[in-house]
C-alpha cells in the first residue's frame, strides 16, 4: 500500500472536519501498525471492496468527538449519546466517500459498505487481515483521533 | 429485505459454529430492530457490497464466546484476550463467506470487505443506514449472541 492510497484518506478527513465542523485537525506521521489495536470511545467503521478489500476505522477519544459535534451542531455537547453516534456515522460516510472519489481519479475504484458505529469507553478495534494496517493519528484542540486504513494487496 | 436474504446468515452461523466449535446454537425469531443497538463484549463486523450495500455484525456476550473458542481450541479459555478476538475475526469471515456462497446460488452476488473485531465490555454497535436492520438472537449453553444483518434495498 503506497502513500498515494493513504493521502486521499488524510485529505478527506481534513476537508470533512473543516467543512462540517469548522475544525482544523493536524495529522501526525502515518505509521504501520504492529500491535494492531486502536483504543477510543467512539469508532466509525466502513468496509471497502473493489480495487482491493479493506476497511477504514476512525477512532475518536471523547474530547475530540465532543468538540467536533459541538461545532457541527452549534451547541455544546457534553456527553456521548445517540446524536454523537449518528454524527460519527455521517462523518465516516463522508470521509470514505470523498477518499473514494479521489482514489477514482488515480484509477482505483472502490465500493463502500454501510458504516457501523461503536460506542463504549476504551473499546479496542482489531482488523482481521494479513495485509498492512496504516494508522494516521490526528490532533485537534479538543482531543485526539486516529484513522486506520487497511487495504489488502 | 426478505427471508431468503436472512436465512443464509442463520444457516451459515449454525453450520460454522457446529463445524468449528462442535457447538449447537439455537436461533430465536428474527426481528426488525427499532432501537438499533446491540450490546455485547466482542463483536465481529464485516461490510458487504454488490447486490446491495450492507453490513453484518455478530455480537457475543462473554459467556458465549468463551464457550465457542474453548471448544475450537480444545482448552478452557477463561478471559477475553487477543486469541479470542482473532477467533471472532475468523468466525465472522467464515459466516460471511458461507452466507455469500448461499446467496450466490439464488443470484445475489456480494463482495465482502475485511472483518474488524471490537473488544470492550458492554460496547454498543449502531448501523448507519435508513434500510432495515434485522437482528437474529442465538442461545448457546455458554451464553447469548446476536447477528445483525443490514442490507440496503
Amino acid at each position: 500500500m503506497d502513500a498515494s492510497m493513504i493521502n486521499p484518506f488524510i485529505n478527506a478527513t481534513l476537508n470533512v472536519l473543516e467543512t462540517m465542523a469548522f475544525l482544523k485537525s493536524v495529522p501526525g506521521t502515518p505509521y504501520l501498525k504492529k500491535d494492531d489495536v486502536a483504543i477510543g470511545d467512539l469508532t466509525g467503521i466502513i468496509g471497502l471492496t473493489g480495487e482491493s478489500n479493506g476497511t477504514v476505522a476512525i477512532t475518536f477519544d471523547e474530547g475530540s468527538i465532543l468538540k467536533i459535534v459541538s461545532n457541527m451542531f452549534g451547541e455544546e455537547m457534553l456527553e456521548l449519546n445517540h446524536e454523537i453516534a449518528d454524527a460519527v456515522g455521517e462523518i465516516t460516510n463522508m470521509i470514505a466517500g470523498q477518499a473514494r472519489r479521489d482514489l477514482e481519479l488515480i484509477g482505483k475504484v472502490f465500493e463502500a459498505a454501510i458504516p457501523s458505529v461503536v460506542s463504549g469507553r476504551g473499546h479496542r478495534i482489531t482488523h482481521y487481515t494479513d495485509g498492512p494496517k496504516i494508522a494516521i493519528p490526528f490532533e485537534t484542540d479538543g482531543g485526539k483521533f486516529v484513522i486506520e486504513v487497511c487495504l489488502e494487496d
